[in-house]
């Protein structure tokens, strides 16, 4: 999701018994990010920090869902199986993500206008 | 997420391994569903077959997230809780959704814009 403020959307989430497991910044997206707990998944809070898509997305949506994430295993293999089989990605080689975990974007048009990330775990 | 056609949507989940593992139609809500295994969570491709909110959605945003959705143990208790702390929902009371689950929508300005559904299971 994206939000304006991470504080502010950290409590509102703990109105549902949620908490934040973890907080950080991603310097190649500009975005300080809160990860909340919720079972085995988490939420992804994403606030702009400056200049970027996300502050282009919230501009252009104000906030809300923004995509959503699969754990692989071996994300270069999965990448590669996905581009043999014809799918559009918009990262063809991982790049860095939150925590360290290399991570890739596939495009939208790809799963019925739903962004999809892949993460490797 | 809203989608257009849910056998498509199902094919293109299944390019990620993901497997549907049931489907039907909310008369309620105007629309077919469908539910895709992800682990312990699921995602519900909604598809709509007619006049109502989720046809709306459609023909405002295209295809795409919708929403979110937490499981409770007992819904009544927990709509209960957040309407004491002055949680805007937008149903007081419970409404049978997919399944025969009791499931009940939380305002999106109380989660940075992102719609909630609480789902009892």
């Amino acid at each position: 999701m994206v939000v304006k403020e991470l504080e502010q959307s950290v409590k509102q989430y703990g109105q549902l018994g949620l908490k934040e497991s973890n907080r950080g910044i991603v310097d190649a997206f500009n975005v300080a990010i809160s990860m909340i707990s919720a079972g085995e998944s988490r939420l992804e809070l994403i606030q702009p920090l400056g200049e970027g898509n996300v502050q282009n997305f919230l501009e252009k949506n104000g906030e809300g869902l923004h995509h959503i994430a699969f754990a692989v295993e071996d994300i270069e293999k999965k990448l590669s199986e996905l581009s043999e089989a014809g799918v559009e990605l918009i990262d063809k080689t991982p790049r860095d993500g939150f925590g360290g975990h290399k991570i890739a974007f596939i495009h939208p048009k790809e799963f019925s206008g739903v962004l999809v990330e892949l993460v490797e775990e």
